[in-house]
């Protein structure tokens, strides 16, 4: 009985909240269980200092059959061209083939007001992440850009399989609820007919003839373009359950949903792929406060309850899961100063622990 | 002392609210004017039954000098890929080189809470929307689809100069303010670092050379990720001030915006070009409501006013907007329902006109 866990901080306070994090799974975790953490390394500091952002070793590791899973921290971005830097978890999640980025944005149990819980399930490996760029020097002597964006059929097909699914689980959970779970296809074909065209005729292909006909019996499906769904998600965020979009959507449309449930601190995600899984909390390595010991660990820590429930240990994750509801709900004056708070990243660690 | 406006309603609720923004600017210029409105087609219901979305005498009236400028209304958009048809207004923006889509989003002047006053200036000709796309079969039989992203030098260079044109015209308004006015780039550069970083670094160049220096003496800039820019833009969205963006990321933060001032149903915008401005609202024409009688007037008067501002008719277009902030501020019970209220355009129209 054993599980080994890769921990990949990289930048900023990817360092201060997936320590955090690991304190937790170990906690949670019955003692019988042999836990090891491999730390590994990544990230924009690790390049400046070595030339390279994501080493063999740490790309290894994932795919080696030596870890069951792994959590990812956060990386800062150079806003400019830095020749031969790239984003070291773009490049992992295309590498690992982790092809769905599944992102809950949940109020915690027993908060006050209508309660929003919906899941962002964010195409992982295509559309303009493909970072097929190139520049030309025009007759004029100015330039131009190019960048292309992929959407595949097989890459649609999966991860609106991959929402689906998630509906489905989200159905039988809420065996009280009259509606059947819905999923709303994020798209913008009303511009790009060809590449959005395709994702969502795949989505709606795979609602209608999907799982022998048990998406269209057991789940509903709608549209939006993504402009409006920024416009609702902000007007009625309690009326989405399932969203599935394509890359660059469902990053936009996750960090927009993060601000109405208190803080890009709070919200978690999974890389998933057919083999292997990474979580990640959604927000960035934030430069700003790294090193003062007061970034918020309640994305990582959902984030590692994710990887666990996707490994197999759904008791463990409801009962961090719940743990962080009740610091969320019943602690305020714990909570870090992203939350409007005074905490800690140890303070709340340290709730979280209590609770467990 | 004569004025001619084109009228190009198109479809859905374009027919209710273009009519409701045309007897304003009636009402509003002084009866020496000679007022001349032309009526034009376009729109997705006229190419059901014509089989053309954009008639060539449509785009001829507004290129050949007989139109001082011109409302347009707001078009259906088939979600799945219709044969033959393209967007009319993404095609008018093109044809008439409007490169420039502004849109300001406002709390009404007198209305209670922190106001929000920034303007989105969106990159109106390039990016995804230059429409470049194919599919391809793949030796397993299925699809791929890919779609070219545009940025230019000169269409960068040339919407940051309006950007930081327009954050200068707000400093001088804005005497009794100690900070300078702010522009903020919206980029993925992190991921898309030639596209957008070529974006990024020709608003840089603006900023530091443009103007002979007078936008660096008199303006700030600093930029925002776009995922990052929709999460502020909703927890703080009386920092931002001007913003410019790529076409699609412009398209998408307009519309988050649309939902902390109310409704879309008030967002107004003018495509503008060197030579040709088209007030429009920035809403669509919203199927489930057209024919009630229920649109919200307020976005394309507001779209009326700054096409009248644009066109050097300044007091008249402060009037405008004097006008429907009244009716905003004091008049509730006269709104339509997007803003919680049960009046109709015609009432909502009656009240502007009363207070011009
Ligand atoms: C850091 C960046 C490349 C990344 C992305 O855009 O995917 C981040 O914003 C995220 O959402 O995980
Ligand atoms: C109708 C559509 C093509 C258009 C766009 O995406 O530009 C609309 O959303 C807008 O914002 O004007």
């Amino acid at each position: 009985n054993a599980l080994t866990i890769g921990l990949i901080p990289a930048d900023g306070i990817g360092r201060e909240v997936i320590p955090a994090a690991s304190r937790v799974i170990e906690a949670v975790l019955p003692s019988s269980v042999k836990l090891n953490f491999v730390h590994l390394d990544a990230g924009f500091e690790l390049f400046q200092k070595t030339g390279v952002a994501l080493p063999e070793a740490t790309v290894k590791a994932c795919l080696d059959g030596s870890l069951d899973g792994a959590m990812f921290g956060s990386v800062s971005s150079p806003s400019h061209k830095v020749e031969g830097y790239s984003s070291p978890i773009v490049a992992l999640r295309k590498k690992l083939d982790l092809y769905a980025n599944v992102r809950p944005v949940v109020t915690p149990v027993g908060a006050s007001g209508k309660a929003i819980d919906m899941v962002i399930v964010r195409e992982n490996t295509e559309c303009l992440y493909i970072k097929s760029e190139k520049i030309e020097k025009n007759a004029d002597g100015t330039r131009t850009a190019y960048a292309t964006r992929k959407i595949s059929e097989t890459a649609s097909r999966r991860i609106a399989t991959m929402a689906f699914n998630i509906a489905l689980k989200r159905g039988q959970v809420r065996q009280n609820s009259a509606s059947l779970p819905l999923v709303t296809v994020v798209h913008k074909s009303n511009v790009l007919s060809i590449t959005d065209g395709l994702f969502r005729e795949v989505c709606l292909d795979v609602f209608k003839n999907g799982a022998e006909g048990a998406f269209a019996a057991k789940t509903r499906m709608d549209e939006q373009l993504v402009d409006s769904m920024v416009y609702r998600l902000f007007r009625e965020p309690h009326k989405f359950d399932v969203c599935v979009a394509p890359n660059l959507y469902g990053d936009i449309i996750s960090d927009g949903a993060a601000a109405l449930v208190g803080s890009l601190g709070v919200v978690a995600s999974a890389n998933v792929g057919d083999t292997f899984c990474i979580g990640e909390p959604v927000h960035g390595s934030a430069p700003d406060i790294a090193g003062k010991g007061i970034a918020n660990p309640i994305a990582s820590i959902r984030s590692a309850s994710m990887l666990l429930s996707h490994l197999g240990w759904n008791a463990e994750a409801a009962r961090m899961d719940a743990a962080v509801d009740k610091v969320l709900v019943e602690h305020a004056d714990l909570l870090t100063p992203d939350l409007g708070g005074k905490g800690t990243t140890d303070g709340v660690t340290a709730a979280v622990l209590k609770y467990l």
